[in-house]
């Protein structure tokens, strides 16, 4: 279970949590210019731009949590049990496998609109990375400074939807949510608004205008809780500021450890939280046990170098 | 409006989310062992024990925010609009006013159960500390490893309850709290349990257990989901952990800007969130636009120079 | 459980569901004027008005459930388990058992008004009917067309409350559902109202503006939505219209068969619902499986033949 | 906006709420067997059966809001606005109009399964009654005592989904408040389960295992109630108990006059509820303003003269 987050501030921001029981051993890995994707359907390409995000890196391939490339395109990966579903080749088709879906679009695309062109021909294909690490079922979540959109793959297809929130969670489909919203947009920040005139009405706290938002950490409340503080954030030039903000917004829809229980009794919790200033190419991470905010700036690197990733820092 | 937090993991810990709309320029203060505090309407005595927390220091008296003191007692005072009632001097009471509570407690009791012998006596008197620092309405959180209560002065006399949740927010006062937790501690971190045997029912996310729990930042609201997010926690014998989990329940209640609406326009946020180590006096803080928790330890300050406030640290 | 409702439409109107598991055996009775009560500690009076309701009427003796004067004052009686409280005789006070306070005020009083004054000495007494009926710990609500208060003996003594929603149902003490009708008097019956200009925003069904409003039949709920139902109402001039409007809000908070189950295995649910036209003297009721409005006129009966109680109908 | 039941309690039961802001003149209308229903697209067919419900009939054509036919096979029509979507006819289907659709399967089809059959090939067509009596956007809830399914006519295509709710209303299409649903499958009837081994943790009423049930009148808060409150509901072996919890059912989700307020200013309120034993062909009906069931019962008419409709009584 995850939480995604596309905020325009001055700058375009793009970050995440990652609600998992235990890590992946991933980092924080840039992928340079040029960097040549091997395929396993379609012919192999070199990417046009590089890319910074989290990533586990096996046989030298970046499996993307999440990712921005240098034109400020950005995607993420997030849990989407029993509704995703990857298909057999289909000939004619763009087969991309989940794994290389990331590499493939931000490898490419300067924006989503270029990106939107490439899915028309796609088909997700159930082709795992290796035997030891088969496919997750995911949905995706792409933007850039002026669009946002989802990306899933069920029964019924590939569906591309606008996404007017910039949240995406997980399960059920995005559709469910986007009408869902509906019922939850009178929700403001201020007092509430006695609407039957009652002398007795009383605004005995700040924020009675929001009674009524979710606060469990299922994924329908937290796209609702996410949309909403989104919503009402505070915008600044500041960078300080924004990126603050930003994890403000991840922190009110985060799992504390032991609130989630899973059923084999292990508990998820948000073990990292990332921002990604998608304008200046700077990433910024957290994890759960170090509140500190620590920042990778991509243009600090050689992303010209095309022959290796490059692979910052310790395991998340 | 706030949030208070008494959670015991290993060790005892203390401490509180400060939400308003700009500083009172609080500084992190030790009030050493021995300080003499003159009493408005008492004979001044000297503290018995030193303490450490938020405050400000006018005429070089500490009023606290919050505070523990060596033997671990504790103490936060949260916004009480409307039903704080502070009275006039009674002959034969202990009259103390609201902003010297927290050092004639403190300064005088180990533990809660001795403050509420004093507290048996106690008149809260309505005196400002000075023309240009006029009284706060305010209710108190007092708790040790072994105890919690709460303090409130209403129009009925001083009630002293005891707090089974060692959670406290702002209004109503604190038995609706307590009456409105009933409504709620069906929640669990765990799935939906079908009820009703019908076969269309599927967890569709983790967590379901839970819905139902409030999001919003309203005084009732962040009462209930601070309990459950407690109530919830993982304890760990690691002080890291520990604290890490706290911040993280004080986090999940926490304003980010832009979410509250003052009636003057103006943004209640979370200012500073804190967390003492009651067992080991070292107090941990962190600030909305600085995330790294930072701490001081009462141990590595001569508290039993009685002479001065030992102020450390910039303005929050 | 009960749900007791004060509705003014042209003519005042005042009636409550009875939510039981059983009949008590319950008929519609008309106490005569000059009735005489034996009290059990204050000298017998005769009852200076007539009174219409239902009542079981062991030795001759009216025990209301509810009931209205001459005069149009109003009383019933509901369930307060835990919380009603009633105390051994004070000398100096007017001693009332529960079951006696129904005719002890429609008996001697013209209004609400008239009824506060007696209240003021009144002291609720602890003494059964007798070895077979038990006190049941009951609130009461009293009303006439201006004025509706609600009568609770609990352990802080006997409180009078002012009742500005002209509702009443049962735990918690009424001050609690006064507090708690804030968090919903913001709902209103109109289309939801879009505070954050998201243009996906839809009425996708009418009466979004209610959204929040509960459904379930516990006391706190029932209250809430009953006193939405009830302010909300449209009003005629028409006799029928206004009757049917009255039923149409009991039936919202009425207790199917099956939905409320009770630790002993049993089903509440709302055994007869009734509703007095206060100012013709007009009692309209129905029953669970007989949803005929029937109706007893006070004024078709002699009321002043103050021997006898004139006992209507068949067993309810 | 209305809500449609099919509830089986030793018989099998069908019926609905209509909420509308004014009546269409509407009367309870038998179409005997054999009558020839005259179709648009496809050739005139007589009835196979007999059938039973409220309808205007312009033109001598029974226009159904809801009926069934001599075998049990019942339908109700329900308003869908924005998502019902008529097509153009299509060369090789079943082109039939929404308002033939009830008379095409009832009067062809002994069950649900037949009429599977037949909807394979359907499309349902825009072509209105007549220039006066334009098309509703409808969906549909067709069942017999075996099975219940909805049929939705949208964008994309005609949907047929297993209802195993037995409950329709009205917006989002079906399958959102399939998903919806596992929202709420943990209410239950019972008292509220300590998940927290509060020691403060009290049932301080019956009924809160129902807390969350939603109240108001919006779709997709009446189909959550229907569903709790018919699956909770007792059932008997007595027809009057049965008839009588079935109106309870409907009671619940019913539209109180002056809840419910349209853009117009006018107010949606339920005009009637009706209820049909379908074993035994008997159907029962009350209104707003007249409580009292009254029961139509198709084996006291002479249902084979085919050449008229039989209208019975007033105007609904």
């Amino acid at each position: 279970m995850c939480t995604a987050l596309s905020f325009s501030a001055g700058n375009h921001y793009f970050g995440r949590n990652l609600d998992v029981e235990k890590s992946y051993g991933q980092k924080v890995v840039i992928t340079p210019k040029g960097f040549e994707v091997a395929m396993r359907c379609l012919p192999s390409f070199r990417t046009k731009y590089a890319m910074l995000g989290m990533a586990i890196t096996p046989d030298n391939f970046p499996l993307c949590f999440e990712a921005t490339n240098e034109k400020g395109l950005s995607i993420a990966g997030l849990n989407f049990p029993d509704n995703a579903h990857y298909n057999v080749t289909i000939a004619g088709k763009s087969n991309v496998t989940p794994f290389e879906l990331p590499l493939w679009l931000l490898g490419q695309c300067d924006n989503v609109h270029q990106a939107r062109i490439l899915l028309t021909k796609c088909n997700i294909v159930n082709i795992n990375f290796s035997a030891s690490l088969p496919l997750s079922p995911l949905h995706w979540m792409l933007a850039d400074k002026d669009e946002c959109i989802v990306i899933e793959s069920t029964k019924d297809g590939l569906k591309i939807y606008d996404n007017p929130f910039g949240v995406l969670t997980n399960n059920p489909p995005f559709d469910w949510h986007l009408m869902n919203m509906n019922n939850y947009l009178h929700l403001h920040n201020a007092g509430s608004v006695n609407a039957n005139n009652n002398s007795m009405a009383h605004n005995y706290s700040l924020g009675l205008g929001a009674l009524g938002l979710p606060g469990d950490f299922s994924s329908a409340s937290r796209f609702v809780k996410a949309a909403f503080v989104k919503n009402n954030s505070v915008k600044s030039e500041n960078e300080t500021e924004n990126v603050s903000q930003f994890f403000h917004i991840l922190a009110s829809v985060a799992m504390p450890k032991g609130c989630v229980k899973m059923p084999n009794g292990e508990y998820e919790f948000t073990l990292y939280s990332c921002c990604c200033n998608t304008d200046k190419g700077i990433f910024y991470y957290n994890t759960y046990d170090d509140s500190t905010i620590r920042s990778v700036n991509m243009n600090d690197y050689n992303t010209t170098d095309n022959t290796k990733l490059i692979i910052i820092g310790e395991e998340i």
